[in-house]
């Protein structure tokens, strides 16, 4: 039985050779699939699988999107994203996102990119509808911290 | 009206920044996105846009596969996919591939990689179904070549 | 002689099989590729071939992104990425985007996203550097159009 | 201190949104990034981070590689690749592969796909280099397996 709902979820992540380019840096547009991923992992972590949401015919749509570029990743890095909702509507969700490169032996995480995106919850027509209560109740919203005033 | 079918089609591709790797070259796993460009080419090319065939149910699964890498392509070159079918049977389909860089100015194409794919031809589902009459009358299919020998 | 700097480029995009997800649509994170692919073809329009810039030690790196997703572009479809310099300062460049697609007979074409990236100028070791001259006097500067307030 | 050479390796992979296509299941092209991280894996428990390899001059390329594709994989499906060495020589090196879909709970595994790769030992200008006997020893060839000639 969870009590209570969902404040956070870092979603690990390992740079793949496949993500980089020929800077030798994760491609930047790699960066949408690890947010798409840290999303499945929160919403996995507060109790419903995505895909079965996709199932039940509750679809979530990218509506908007803001990344900022710090440092570079690079393959084979284990990075951290850090994911949490921000706001909440009736159809509509924004997740706020850090990653961070965790350091291989001690030392300090470094902060790497920082973003958010805006969902729109839509049926298999793409027409918005609005987000089941019993999900809503599993996320805690969350005020942005002063570091993602930032963003 | 189309009075032949169709002997084979030349699919142009420019290496994308995004399909390079940390190696400088394009990731190997890319070359499998140009055969299916090709494939959608040739189909094109033959009278049948393959979005208007999966939406008459009649689907291409790629059943296997064999790719053979001579030369790394790099990023913004030109290549040329050259296309055909060597073997058509019920539901199978055989393309035979080989990419060539074309060169910048004057010199020779150079040989980069030889490929083919079975496609199996199924319905919704997934159920195998014989590829239509229609369709197969405009594909010629083709001995290998000599140098196809080599694939 | 190229007498006056570049004011516009539309770069055609052709909507590719494995740039769909199983929503039938194309996956959210692929516009960076196509915004990517039109940031080259507006430098070559300009006269510059990013990857001779590239060798050259002049490296674009992405900074900061915004994209609105306003409409699902879907395979096959033909796009037209329409792309102007917005602001330039001495280590950095801001890109705007309108994604449209082309319909297929007559008809209007449709506003499918619009976005924003800001590059930073670096060099081999990501350091900034400022964007050269004889570049910078290539592009225009275009003030934001109205709907572009809307981004 | 490892005292025997490594047998095989099986890579745990979630299949990700972004890689589905339209069909609904993985797109195929994708099964090679997953067949690239199982060698990855399969280098490292054996005692060589494949990053450092090439940070010290050593890089595997594909040179060709086939692909039996036998039954779809779908979004958030566990998969395991179970990855072994059946040939190696001066420069080179064969890896084969089996996806199997891990059952949600009790079911007996899936078999997915087969392939094998050859991956030839380079130096960074990319001549053909002897795979270093230090890294050889580490990997013990083992014989195809009878459902392997299927290949």
């Amino acid at each position: 039985m969870q009590s209570a709902p969902l404040r956070e979820h870092i979603e690990p992540i390992r740079v793949r050779y496949s993500e980089t380019d020929q800077m030798a840096v994760a491609y930047h547009g790699q960066y949408l699939v690890w947010f798409d991923l840290a999303r499945t992992g929160y919403m996995e972590a507060a109790g419903y699988k995505y895909k079965k949401l996709e199932e039940d015919g509750i679809l979530f749509m990218v509506r908007d999107m803001y990344v900022r570029y710090r440092k570079p990743a690079r393959f084979d890095d284990r990075l951290a994203v850090r994911t949490r909702v921000t706001a909440m509507r009736q159809a509509r969700l924004k997740f706020c996102y850090s990653i961070e490169r965790t350091p291989e032996e001690g030392g300090e995480p470094e902060l790497l990119a920082t973003a958010w995106t805006v969902l729109a919850c839509v049926d298999r027509s793409g027409k918005p509808r609005p987000i089941p209560e019993h999900v809503k109740s599993r996320f805690e919203v969350l005020p942005l911290r002063e570091d993602e005033g930032r963003i």
